[in-house]
């Protein structure tokens, strides 16, 4: 009957509390062995230890898993395991002890009054357990095991979880290439489209892509869109090389450095690309804030992703002591380091140099481009190394505290490496890109000369302050910038519909292949007011059946784009 | 009957069209005046003619201000001009001609479905009008005006919309400080109620509001949110002093500074404060994502400020080349600058001056700070001015070519001038405030450095850039910038409470006076669930009734806080 493997609905991932997240440790929820049964009880102790936000609870689960201290009959603490319990019964009504419900509810009625707006995701719940028994079996055994007669043993390397991780972390750059690429690709498509102001030789209007603003808004993003594509495609490499290490014979020597790049590159990514989707719908105006743009949509559902699997200042802080480490390792071990760090082992060499550029195409050369991020990094991380062992010997701090003093500086320098690895991987892939594909690397290239360029002008004060660059130097980075955008621009909606993104994908009026931008706004309108009408006021006909027809209405004028 | 002077409901100001926004000369919508009859008839030519956008237009007004454009009986097109239509009849119908409706119709089912969310504010709609018919006297009057047999006069200086615009965004400004005033306070009170991760001593657990980087987040929108306060405070002076003069003999001599400042803070502060709001969002974990929180609201709210009432980009084109005249000005006619730009007269002074700093403490002279950002103001000034004019000889480039080509340069001096102005205005408050309120001025002053510091800090490229600060002093910078954040923080619940929020107001249950937190999330997530389950998956009871319920349990609520 129970088959704990196949359940019939989606799964909860059930770990977070309503008064913890981030520390696991301070959890509250407990699920003590009862030896007599063979059975765990889990139980909610107080308001605070209520699993809150977990996907899926809300309304679709049957079985979640729900993360516990585990309490052995030696009366001990083993921490944190996965306990998977049975939530609703077959009428899907909840489980005896079980309280469970939707933290969205509240949001509904009050949109329906124009009043108010949620972020939330679909279906997040929250759940409390009150003295529920479940059968030892359902101990999730991955990675620790209880014996009958309530004995605890290891079973693998709880390094695993780590590389699992990485791979979820992997996909969220991916994934988040991938959004971003839909925002940039609705906001050129209209950009190209809407006409606005005066053309100088007086005659009709300019595309607002035409505007300088607006191209170098669109074409850094379009840059920053292709390297973290290629930023995932590389996780996702060192994952597997990772994880065959630890299969063959548990080499975890790479474990710290890919835990650590991948910490900071789901923080600095999240952040980045949140960003970029905010200056996307600004950049289509007045008709950005309309959710017939699409983009509003993906702002707020991107909006959780600098706190989800892992909050990003959070990660900072793993990999900036990680880093840390890692250049003390430099010294005694260079060869440990993985390719896109290896550049701490020639930390003496990068300090004492200065940024050779003479003339402005030099800042094209990628060495000069890596070892100019790369200076600015070892010195940040040199000068952070010093000044946390000078707190350590004046005062009599705890490490914590010693941590907290120094926490803008510890989350800087792993920014600032996270940016160094992002310029890394796109100049990394463009090799092979230039031996498979000829044709395409020139305007690869440029996306990543001016994705970096722009990541150094952005940051120019790092560089600037040691004397690295000088003003010169500088000096020739706007201009630089201003020309690759220029010509970016000319590629501008062939970049974006390299993506391959459908109508029915980006479901916005801005952003369609054919350009038929009013029309389409129009028609969506007419709809909506439609099924209110439809409704009295209220909501007949089906969302989903609407939805259907705009798919259809989509799809009949997917013809050939006027661009 | 007819009353245009006191339209039963809220009046809509019909300007903005489906294809045209900010360049209101393009707008389609005609007024074309019929002697015969001694009548206007507007027309909406097109698809993108179609007024879209318009507040109050979707259900609420039944008058509309219909910007179109004046045909009069010669022929001639004598621009845009404002038209009173009445648009709907006494039973709410619309008028013969008129075609108007929701802009927001279509997110109302999706949110049914936990599917979309809409960043659209109340009550948006469009409006087509054909051949519609309104008497003479409906055309609005207070700019122009049209005799029977079809004569234009224009009536006052319509240097006076200018006035009432600088008003307008006055109170965006000073609004800019409330509104990121509430989303400061949610996430301090909250910071201090949360507890997250382990404590240096080993006992308990951190508030979070004791990790700098949360103190640095936090207490530097405090900064913000005072700062912009007083920027409206002393934009809104100036927006009288200005009407004085017109109205005295009509001197319009400060409209020009005026004009460029009004318009540059605007879209400065707008962006800041939307940054600022999703910071606090995110420095509130998991629990900022839920609406509960009453920040996604503020966001979404907010968000539609970067763009209405002049969208951002436009403004700054405005009010940069407005700078460079300026700065001409200077030389010859120095007194007639506003105190907030007087500075360009002592532009060569400025210029080849450089930092004084030598101890930390310098760096809290408030003239040394002044001059810092005034510094870095007439440098960019400079070298766009004389770019521009070098552009200018080598090519035969038309002006708005030019001024296409150097816009990166000329949003930058806005953006730059507006920072330095809103410090100048903090500045300006601070001898009052400490005649009349000593005990205040400390944590005002506090408050001032830290806003004013944090700027340098984030801008610090500028200032390296010409040697104007140097490595060294540059460095006093992130110490003494943290060391204002530590005390800010002693003060933080005290700072936010002095805005005077009732919990009614912000609508929060993470920023509860009380700090009974995790109890108000439970309570209103029950209450949501009760109310969709009462509607059988739909919704029966009214929301105002359920609002009318949160705010009963509010106000019981509002006892002595926690904190
Ligand atoms: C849409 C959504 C879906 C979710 N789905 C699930 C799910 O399916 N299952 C599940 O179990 N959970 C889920 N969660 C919960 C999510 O995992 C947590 O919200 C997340 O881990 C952050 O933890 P927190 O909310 O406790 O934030 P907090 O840790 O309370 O963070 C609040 C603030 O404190 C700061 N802070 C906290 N600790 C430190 C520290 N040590 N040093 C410095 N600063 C610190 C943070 O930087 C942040 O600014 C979901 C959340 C959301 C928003
Ligand atoms: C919530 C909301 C409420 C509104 N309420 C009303 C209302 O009550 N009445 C009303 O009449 N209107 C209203 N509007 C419309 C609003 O006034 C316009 O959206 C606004 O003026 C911006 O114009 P636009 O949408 O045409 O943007 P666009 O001008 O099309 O801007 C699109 C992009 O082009 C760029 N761009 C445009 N021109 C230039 C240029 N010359 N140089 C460089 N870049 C340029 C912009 O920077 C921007 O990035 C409302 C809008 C919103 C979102």
């Amino acid at each position: 009957l129970f088959d704990p493997l196949k359940p019939a609905l989606p799964r909860s991932y059930a770990q977070t509390e309503l008064g913890h997240g981030s520390n696991l440790r301070k959890l509250e929820t407990t699920a003590t062995f009862i030896q007599e049964t063979d059975e765990f009880e889990l139980h909610s102790p107080t308001l605070t230890s209520l699993k809150w936000w977990p996907g899926a609870l809300a309304r679709s689960s049957n079985y979640a898993a729900v993360f516990a201290h585990l309490i052995l009959p030696d009366g001990k603490d083993y921490g944190m395991h996965a306990f998977l319990t049975q939530i609703r019964d077959g009428n899907h009504d909840p489980m005896p002890g079980i309280e469970v419900g939707d933290i969205g509810a509240l949001a509904v009625p009050s949109i329906l009054f124009f009043f108010l707006l949620q972020f939330n995701s679909i279906d997040n719940g929250y759940l409390r357990l009150t003295r529920v028994r479940i059968p030892r079996s359902q101990m999730m055994q991955r990675f620790a095991k209880v014996s009958r007669d309530g004995v605890y043993s290891k079973s693998i390397n709880d390094k695993l979880t780590y590389a699992t991780m990485v791979s979820v972390r992997a996909d969220i750059v991916t994934n988040s290439s991938n959004i971003l690429g839909k925002a940039v690709t609705i906001a050129v498509r209209y950009s190209a489209v809407r006409s606005q102001g005066n053309n100088p030789s007086g005659e009709g209007e300019y595309q607002i892509l035409d505007y300088t603003k607006q191209q170098h808004t669109l074409m850094t993003s379009l840059g920053l869109t292709y390297a973290l594509h290629y930023t995932g495609k590389y996780m996702r490499e060192m994952f597997e090389a990772n994880l065959r290490n630890i299969m063959n014979g548990g080499d975890t020597s790479m474990m710290e450095d890919v835990h650590a790049v991948s910490s900071g590159l789901k923080a600095v990514c999240s952040q980045m690309v949140l960003e970029s989707i905010e200056l996307a719908r600004q950049a289509c105006g007045g008709h950005g804030y309309s959710h017939l743009s699409g983009l509003p949509w993906l702002y707020e559902m991107y909006a959780q992703y600098p706190t989800v699997e892992g909050e990003n200042t959070i990660l900072h802080l793993q990999t900036g002591p990680i880093l840390l480490r890692q250049l003390a390792r430099a010294c005694t071990n260079p060869s440990s380091l993985a390719p896109h760090i290896a550049y701490l082992a020639d930390a003496p060499a990068l300090l004492s140099s200065h940024c050779p550029v003479q003339h402005e195409d030099d800042w094209l050369d990628p060495m000069v481009q890596l070892r100019t991020l790369q200076h600015r990094d070892v010195r940040q991380m040199n000068v952070l190394a010093d000044d946390m062992e000078a707190t350590r010997r004046v005062a009599s701090h705890k490490q914590l505290d010693i941590k907290n003093q120094h926490m803008l500086e510890i989350i800087q320098i792993s920014k600032s490496h996270c940016q160094t690895t992002i310029v890394y991987t796109f100049h990394h892939a463009l090799p092979t890109i230039q031996r498979d594909h000829p044709q395409l690397y020139p305007a690869l290239k440029r996306l990543s000369d001016l994705h970096t360029l722009h990541t150094i002008q952005t940051n120019l004060a790092d560089f600037l302050i040691d004397g690295y660059v000088d003003a010169q130097q500088a000096a020739m980075l706007p201009k630089l910038v201003k020309r690759l955008v220029k010509e970016a621009r000319q590629d501008a909606v062939g970049y974006v519909d390299a993506f391959g993104f459908s109508d029915n994908s980006l479901g916005s009026a801005l952003g369609r292949y054919d350009g038929n931008v009013y029309e389409a706004l129009y028609k969506w309108t007419k709809l909506g007011e439609e099924i209110v009408k439809d409704g009295g006021g209220g909501v007949k006909r089906d969302y989903r059946e609407v939805l259907q027809e705009i798919r259809e209405v989509g799809k009949r004028e997917t013809r050939k784009a006027k661009l």
